[in-house]
């Protein structure tokens, strides 16, 4: 299985190189099924003509509209095939055998029938696969949501029983930390699933977490690797061979959050579930949440959304819930990032925290907000501070290379 | 059933326009269900992005991808209905239950099954659904060819009993004449069905002639109308009410065509039928045949191509067609015109060819070519003399306005 991002396929030119691969895929004597994004910003096209025509814009008709970009994608990309000798067949979501649940916009797999597929393969012709689309129990078309076509090519993969999974984007790799920040960062050759999560979590731009989740709980094997060098990328793997790994393996950033704090709050139960509850109920994916140690019976709470809702929380928040609450008030603040440092090796390496702390402490970073998980520590800095903070991290961690 | 051509949703204005349209037909007291084509260019770009991707163009990719371009429209329309209040739901040509043969790019309906159309109806809310598509019986998604949409209309009209079909387009009606040629031409109030066929058949651009034979065959009422004016157009009837009805209802003319003639060829049974044969083979679509006088056991056949296959007939002729037929050779004119009159009451009224023959042999014009039907006659001429026939012969028949 092969699955080709927007950017790997944006072009006539793009779509003659994903051709070669998949020609030289076969020699190597290997079955193949391609899934296709849209190309490039169709997406953003289609989206965009929705803008100007309409504010009423139904999930059910958004997904008829959005699926057209990865149709077209799958026709053309089939004709680049057999433009060079590749027999190749296109297939949307709902011809591949993807039923789904009713929630447009993003919708859930529920069950793949992929018998159109399997009798396209076994009469050695290519099936080309339109990301992210399905056909619902409504008998719908439903879209996977963005990013969506990863999680169709590992859904498939796993129906398919597929060796490996490989998901081609735009970069050959995933790297000990973002290269235009860390100029020595590394690109890995494994990483864990486990590990791969924390940081699509935390700032790593792909593959999209839900398929990385899909893959993790299915057994499907996933190769990240760049549709532009096609060089080896970075194969994700249920545990790490060598035991010798380092603790730390990246240092992620994300800047594309913001922080809030409803200050003076009564440190009560219920309280907080009355806060996220109504945010929740918004759709505001609230992250990171730290709440202050309590005194005099009152708090503080501070949480991160992602900066294109701030605006959605910030009128949620005024339109009673902050008074609800009995807190004083709520503050927010735009221009922060966080930075984490991930590795599995740090369950059983207690200093991590401390020397992730020390570094910060040493090139004068303030930590405003700190959040950990079992495989990784996130701190919340302000935003100009975190090319530094992450480029010290690597240092510190002995990620930069040799 | 109303349908709306693709100048008539080109942008998102348009489909404010063509929404307040449906309003207006609600408000009336209808139900209506409308079928979508494709936004102004959209259908060519899509061509024009296949041919940059690949010569090797399967009928089944190709209809995969062009039937995106309907699929953006319906979508799109009914964001503008709900936007205005409207309850609108949109189908592809699968979904509303259009069942074809597996003939890509052209493909045949077989069977209608719209239910779901029918439930939606039922419901209060306006079906929107994609013209000239359907899934055929390989369950592969098909294209009815350009124009479909008209054809989508009249066949989905007649499974529902819809009591009329409107086909919206850019031009007002049906006219005695191309206004842009003759300045007095009229659009008709009425037109039947035989006269309708005639003039599609020779150059009236609206609506496609397998559409108005679908609607002649099933007796679906159709009235040709501007999605621009929205004033009333031209009923398409079984027969003329009036007796009093003129003789020529209108004059059409055509310069999409080129003529060949074929010279000083055997005349023995057989010959025809091997030229038309390895024509049609390559789907040349071969219109007014005439073959001369035979002299001496031989004579010459002139048959007109569209130009666009005037290439590809060149070439059949030049491969040995012309040496099998034991011809001398073929001769090719590009730049002809065809100039027709129609009208039901020719039938009883002999002197029509006497009066066009006349009337162009007064301006000077000279006739290549003459075919003829119940109801219509057609002269070729060259290419720079067809708005002097088409002027001369509209005011010869009594067609100037007073």
């Amino acid at each position: 299985m092969q699955k080709y991002g927007g950017t790997s396929v944006a072009d006539p030119d793009r779509m003659r190189e994903v051709a070669d691969n998949v020609a030289r895929t076969r020699r190597r004597g290997n079955a193949v099924a391609i899934v296709v994004s849209a190309m490039g910003k169709e997406t953003d096209d289609l989206l965009a003509a929705a803008d100007r025509v309409s504010k009423t814009q139904s999930g059910r008709e958004m997904d008829m509209l959005v699926t057209a970009g990865e149709r077209k994608a799958i026709a053309l990309m089939s004709m680049a095939l057999e433009e060079i000798g590749v027999p190749a067949r296109s297939f949307t979501g709902s011809q591949a055998g993807f039923l789904t649940d009713t929630n447009h916009r993003n919708a859930k797999i529920l069950e793949i029938n992929p018998s159109r597929i399997v009798e396209t393969l076994d009469a050695g012709i290519v099936p080309v696969i339109a990301g992210s689309q399905g056909v619902s129990t409504d008998r719908d078309v439903t879209f996977l949501g963005r990013g969506g076509s990863d999680t169709t090519a590992v859904a498939l993969s796993k129906a398919l029983g597929a060796d490996i999974c490989e998901l081609y984007t735009d970069v050959s790799g995933v790297f000990s930390a973002d290269p235009r920040v860390v100029a020595s960062a590394e690109k890995m050759q494994t990483i864990t699933f486990d590990e791969l999560l924390e940081m699509t979590a935390t700032g790593c731009p792909k593959p999209v977490m839900r398929s990385v989740e899909v893959a993790h709980s299915h057994g499907v094997q996933l190769h990240v690797r760049s549709a532009f060098t096609w060089e080896q990328g970075t194969y994700v793997v249920e545990q790490e061979q060598d035991m010798e790994q380092p603790i730390i393996r990246a240092v992620t950033h994300d800047v594309s959050e913001s922080k809030i704090t409803v200050t003076d709050v009564p440190d009560k139960p219920g309280v907080s579930a009355t806060l996220f509850r109504a945010l929740a109920k918004a759709d505001v994916n609230v992250d990171m949440i730290v709440q202050n140690v309590s005194e005099q019976g009152r708090t503080d709470i501070s949480f991160t959304v992602p900066t294109e809702n701030l605006t959605l929380a910030s009128s949620i928040l005024e339109e009673g819930i902050v008074a609800g609450l009995g807190a004083k008030s709520f503050t927010v603040n735009d221009s922060i990032g966080r930075v984490s440092v991930i590795g599995a090796g740090m369950k059983s390496n207690p200093g991590v925290a401390a020397t992730m702390f020390e570094t910060m402490a040493d090139s004068g970073i303030n930590i405003e907000m700190i959040s950990t998980s079992a495989i990784r520590i996130s701190c919340v800095v302000s935003e100009d501070a975190v090319d530094a903070a992450v480029q010290a991290l690597h240092r510190a961690f002995g990620l930069d290379a040799a």
